[in-house]
């Protein structure tokens, strides 16, 4: 039987526990707070992250990192982006030398300019090939609702994508295979910076036309970004691409579209923020994945128009005038 | 001063004759009906399809198809789909020798399995480079208000793509040209399809994650087909592709949308089609479109699960069992 430990009691790391535990993979789930560990391993729940869910039995939960690791065959890390690199520099040895470590982390570190997958490869000192990213439209309640989903697990190894897809091939839960790592990870992580856009769009007042037009223009540069950073263009075509910035545009439950949402509103972002008890992800790497555009003298007008917003203080209202009078022209990627 | 004369005052006839309007160009619009015809000329507004709109008092109409046509730089076509080819035939000449005739409208005809490009160039006897196509997130209700919207101006002739974006380039709708008539045609007319599988799903009571499933792997239908008829594969990714789809499966102005939500609750076909006052076009659509992809050996399983349920008396939880038990494989277009 595989055994996994998935590092990481948010909401996507119980929820991907439930698929695993649900695809017949032994689970135990690492958590930073004895309180949520203990609500894990005596309720079966995380009320915290997610509120009136039942999760399996089977799931085991611990707060020792090194215990939690233990023989597993995947190491499955959800925690956040920003502080990856000093977790796993804290961690030491723990991901062991053959497991395979799955990362379901979106976002580019701030500084580097590093996706995940390179945080813990530098940062452990593994080969790169045993790391794998997974990535979709998986909002996490939904998942642990057990609604149909599908999701990307990517690898270059392809023999431990596929064992990761076995390991977590639920009913409802769909994995497909794939060999492109970069794509995979920059479709995850712009595609929250694209969700502020087009939340500023829903608070203006703007319907489903707009909207539509900045997910895909907001596509357009992910696709631009990921292919000269040596992505397959069309990855941004699938699960990892426009399938997961679908989900987050449309949802309510995206922290970075009800962030968008309250700027478009008019109110200002020092309030936003200071009202959120978690850092919506979008709001910190839009300054990375801006930065690593024009490294790569890569246009990304929605990315840069957020960072005004967010960060530089122009108004939203100028915002949509500016992105709606470019020169004219032939559409392209 | 461009001339354009728009034949068929519906929805998105009209905000698009009032775009064009506002991009200065001058516009008269043929419709069948007296009553409409004169409610635009007369009271600037065409309510049946536009309720509570008033239009720029620039835009005329005529119910006389040749004085409309007479003098026109561009003709706009649209019309039915499945009733094209009749309106063409009994039109005889109006199109004139050197129009561009731009085509607004969204289907396969039933039959020939030809794109509404096909279907004006064969009738009318023209040159397929003197067609134009218009496509993208465009729900007419939303151009009419004026929100920021994008489209796609495809055209073989990339000099007349130009002409047609110039004349509709309003300070609200931003057109961008493109040379994949095949492409665009293609995106427009399968997106009704999705849309109906995407409103059955949301009928089932699923959420965004099954929603963005089944459009990430219907816009991965969209593309095998399209590029299987020669189409370019990145226009999948644009406007035409991925923005018009994921407009109309979000939004509840939708036809195709609703017959798909109502399928989704139970209700059974029968009832749905005989309320509804005008077909939703991917009610006929999926039929030929499915035919097309048999007959070039493209597998659309979402495309004939509707086909399925809306003409083969498949019930839709049968469907999503099906179409989520197929095996895993490494993801692909």
């Amino acid at each position: 039987m595989t055994r996994a430990a998935v590092l990481g009691a948010g909401s996507w790391g119980t929820a991907f526990a439930q698929v695993l535990a649900d695809a017949g993979t032994e689970v135990t789930v690492w958590g930073r707070r004895p309180e949520v560990v203990r609500s894990i391993e005596e309720d079966h729940a995380n009320p915290g992250y997610l509120p009136d869910h039942q999760l399996p039995e089977s799931v085991r939960a611990t707060t020792d990192v090194a215990a939690a690791c233990e023989g597993a065959d995947l190491v499955v890390l959800g925690i956040h982006s920003q502080t990856l690199r000093d977790s796993l520099t804290g961690w030491g040895a723990v991901l062991g030398s053959e497991a395979t470590v799955v990362s379901l982390m979106k976002g580019i570190e701030l500084g580097t300019g590093q996706r995940m997958s390179q945080v813990i490869a530098e940062t452990a000192g593994i080969d790169p090939a045993r790391v794998a990213v997974v990535s979709g439209p998986n909002l996490a309640r939904e998942i642990a609702e057990r609604q149909p989903s599908a999701s990307v697990v990517a690898c270059a190894d392809s023999a431990r994508a596929d064992a990761v897809a076995e390991a977590c091939d639920a009913r409802y839960f769909r994995p497909y295979t794939s060999a492109d790592v970069v794509g995979v990870e920059i479709g995850g992580a712009v595609k929250n910076v694209v969700a502020l856009a087009v939340g500023m769009a829903r608070g203006m007042g703007l319907g489903d036309n707009t909207s539509a037009m900045l997910i895909t223009r907001g596509l357009a540069e992910i696709t631009r970004l990921g292919s000269a950073l040596g992505a397959d263009p069309t990855t941004f075509l699938g699960l990892a691409g426009a399938g997961d910035l679908v989900a987050t545009c449309s949802s309510t439950l995206s922290r970075n579209h009800s962030v968008g949402l309250r700027l478009g509103r008019g109110e200002p972002v020092e309030e936003i923020l200071a009202s959120q008890n978690q850092v919506a992800e979008g709001v910190t790497s839009c300054r990375s994945i801006l930065a690593l555009a024009q490294q790569h003298q890569i246009p990304m007008p929605i990315a840069a128009a957020v960072v005004g917003v967010v960060h530089e203080g122009v108004s939203v209202e100028a915002t949509a005038e500016r992105l709606m009078s470019r020169v004219r022209k032939a559409e392209q990627y």
